[in-house]
């Protein structure tokens, strides 16, 4: 089943790409094909599975949506490493939870602006529309490659406090609890799929229309004011979030 | 800021295609273009705004990626509607947790099989590699709109109690739960994204390279026993996981 070298069986109601494209995933994960390394070539790939060109591109253009592969032109098509992932079981900034595992998180400042709130904006601070909050805008760079961009909008008086804090290489929520005295409580959180945009293609170095975790957080007090709203998009072939969900509340051991 | 017939700042460092987008998504998210409506054309917006056509396509085509608006070949430009969402706090079926809000919940079926775990299966639910387990793809609809797939894995014993369930209308966990008399505990969920696949195309109804949500849903029996993994992809332009996390364990109300 996982031998890579097994044959595909033509009179399977199964199509061949997608026993091919089973058995390369299978392949990959199995680390028969370990990360970085060149996948063979589509006609090797052709002669070994005794499938014609079509199918291994189709094959081969499945795992590359999927995030398993990717190609360099002229170069060949390579296995993507593993994706890195945060828990967010707790609600913790990326930078705490990445680096307690030996991950370096640096931060690239792309823009920080007193900005009038739109609607949404507004909305989910409980200002009025037009008020002056702060917009921060971060790329942030999981060993040297970048994996999110971040907009973070703050009200205003919070937001000239942290014009003079170190945004290159600290957590927000970090800055917010030792150098505002705050005291975090929960975030409500939504979380669904886009494609890159002009702006995403340009801050986290992918194609455009390559898949993207759109994250909104509005991260409140511990008694409940909200204090920072924000859109985080991280790169769908590099990063994953994970949790454990309860089938009860409160029977967490 | 957010009236739709402002102008843009041709002399701002910003440049006029995101001040376009940004305005437009401000005049979706407002109510301004409902949803379902049609936008303005190209080159009614060139007009008002006093901009390139290209500036114009530049800007919608990042609302399009961003999933605010979709287009109809012939008929031009539409605002989506906006996304269902499903709460995760705790561990629901996707039937639970919608229907009570209102939503119809439908399956279809596409294959219940018994096929050799994968490695990967294997793994997740505590079997040796090659052992029989149960296979069952489905297409999950919302109120008759196809919005995910799920592809669920259970051990063979399962399964053939599965075999006889009624899987158009019920959500699994339910089926485990009261006619398996199984105590769910918690799951273990990984969330990223990817682009649909020659699968996903067909089963979800989106073009290739759609955003999907994808998430990986291993559940355990209250006394922590692996029993049902799955692979859950859902349409990114229709559909959204919401959750509330907490900056410290145990301090929900």
């Amino acid at each position: 089943m996982n031998d890579s070298t097994a044959a595909l069986s033509p009179l399977s109601s199964i199509p061949l790409h997608t026993q091919l494209r089973d058995l390369l995933r299978s392949g990959i994960l199995d680390g028969q094909y370990p990360p970085n390394t060149q996948m063979p070539s589509e006609s090797e790939l052709g002669t070994r599975y005794k499938v014609s060109r079509i199918t291994v591109r189709q094959a081969l253009g499945d795992l590359q949506k999927e995030g398993l592969i990717f190609k360099i032109h002229g170069k060949g098509t390579f296995v993507s490493k593993p994706k890195a992932f945060q828990n967010v079981s707790t609600l913790r900034g990326l930078g705490e939870s990445m680096t307690e595992r030996g991950f370096e998180v640096i931060n690239r400042l792309r823009s920080f602006r007193f900005v009038p709130a739109d609607k949404q904006v507004a909305e989910r601070l409980g200002l009025e529309e037009g008020a002056t909050v702060a917009q921060i805008k971060r790329v942030r760079l999981i060993n040297r490659e970048p994996v999110s961009l971040e907009i973070t909008y703050l009200p205003q008086a919070l937001g000239e406090r942290l014009e003079k804090a170190d945004l290159v290489t600290r957590d927000i929520f970090l800055i917010l609890e030792n150098d505002c005295d705050l005291h975090l409580g929960h975030a409500d959180v939504a979380i669904d799929a886009v494609l890159a945009d002009s702006d995403l293609t340009q801050a986290l170095n992918v194609e455009p229309g390559s898949p993207i975790m759109h994250i909104e957080r509005l991260t409140h007090t511990a008694d409940g004011q909200p204090v920072d709203f924000e859109h985080l998009y991280y790169r769908g072939d590099a990063f994953q979030y994970r949790l454990r969900i309860d089938r009860e509340r409160g029977n967490r051991p």
